[in-house]
């Protein structure tokens, strides 16, 4: 049996704040813990006031089209090393890790900060995981967002940094002893999601979700892994071509 | 705290098999029983023997591309409305269903054979919820089945088909009050999705997992909902696109 425990009655988080300090009461050796990007991203100062961004004229451009904040669009485009797509969201790329917005997020904060998401979710994962430790507990941390997907409805939830849990697991023999089609599972992400889930996106404010139970520690590398490099990803490469196409209009002729 | 629980010991199911009178035990009110679509399909005798189909000329020439079997192309293309992608593989629609091979399996069964998904997976969810029902027990339930991804490696769960549990959740307000950008929780994928990791893919043959804790009994309707239809499915839109413009080559040449 496996047990998910949220980590409840935390302080709304700040910089500098010590989570290991305030979580290790609950944690045991063997726990997977899950824990927020934006609690991450608070902790580690990474709020930013919407007053201090100018706006360029793409920004301005792309700003009007969506009826965004053109400061937050600004924002986004720093944050992003490729445009995928303009409208009728901003699809981003940072490296491999494609997203909306830049994984730039304006909930459960005050109007005019934006909240960017760590600078390096696996060095924070693996720092949380150091930590406890040193404190004798052996676990693994991964830091999870949340996300919309292609063709299907509703977010779910992904891991963006990871340290000392199994990240990815290719296929193993099936019960014929074929070798599986099905190649690899998302186990971070998976755990990723079920722990979005349990946090909410809302006003509950369950920053940290611990799993019990699951047999994933391991000296796994860290999230980069889940992301699909451009070789492999056949879906960026056919929205970019269609972007250097000049299809970017179709969107809206409908 | 929520309690993941396996079912385990479950003979290898076959056609007509009662699945509720073999977990019945495990199960009380409340909770949220996760079955995958191949346990389904399973019992169902959704079962095909590829023996018996003979391919099209179409089939034979997107299996000669593929360096697949044209008969298991061929049921593929059967069982969907659409094609929106032949190469590197067979993205498929059926409805606002869009997946690879029209979610057709051929893991974990004798060679030669191939597992179609249940017919109508809320139908099939709402007859076990039912029987349970009839046994004193009030649960919610849930076909899984397991998914590639854009942009992200490995396979994740999705919800197919649901019966008395909440699926899509509306956003809330946030910690300061203003509606959440972020408008939607995939409850039902979240879910299904832990329940496939726990599952596996191999040979482990947990076809069942049973959640207890989650307060999330609801009389939603099915997992139709969480497909995006045409118009808000932007991504299936530049893929029709891209696809009638002629540029399905484009993947091969790089």
């Amino acid at each position: 049996m496996i047990q998910v425990i949220p980590v409840r009655n935390l302080p709304i988080l700040k910089k500098g704040d010590d989570l290991v300090r305030m979580i290790e009461d609950e944690v045991r050796s063997g726990d997977i813990i899950a824990i927020s990007s934006k609690a991450i991203s608070k902790i580690e100062g990474r709020v930013v006031s919407l007053e201090s961004i100018r706006p360029s004229e793409r920004a301005l451009r792309i700003a009007e089209r969506l009826k965004e904040d053109p400061r937050f669009v600004e924002l986004v485009l720093r944050e992003s090393d490729e445009i995928l797509l303009e409208f009728p969201f901003i699809l981003t790329r940072r490296g491999n890790w494609i997203c909306v917005n830049s994984a730039i997020d304006r909930s459960n904060i005050p109007e005019g900060l934006a909240v960017l998401p760590p600078e390096n979710p696996d060095e924070s994962a693996r720092r949380i995981r150091k930590e406890l430790e040193k404190r004798g507990k052996r676990v693994g941390v991964l830091i999870t967002d949340t996300s919309g997907r292609c063709f299907r409805r509703g977010h779910t939830g992904v891991c963006i940094g990871a340290s000392g849990l199994k990240i990815i697991e290719e296929g193993e023999e099936d019960l014929f002893g074929r070798p599986l089609r099905i190649t690899k599972r998302a186990i971070a992400d998976q755990i990723a999601d079920f722990a979005t889930l349990i946090m909410g996106e809302g006003s509950e404010g369950i920053p940290v979700v611990i799993f019990r139970g699951l047999e994933l520690l391991s000296d796994d590398g860290g999230a980069e892994i889940l992301l699909r490099d451009e070789e492999e990803d056949v879906i960026r490469r056919i929205l970019r071509h269609f972007r250097t196409k000049g299809f970017n209009s179709f969107i809206e002729e409908g």
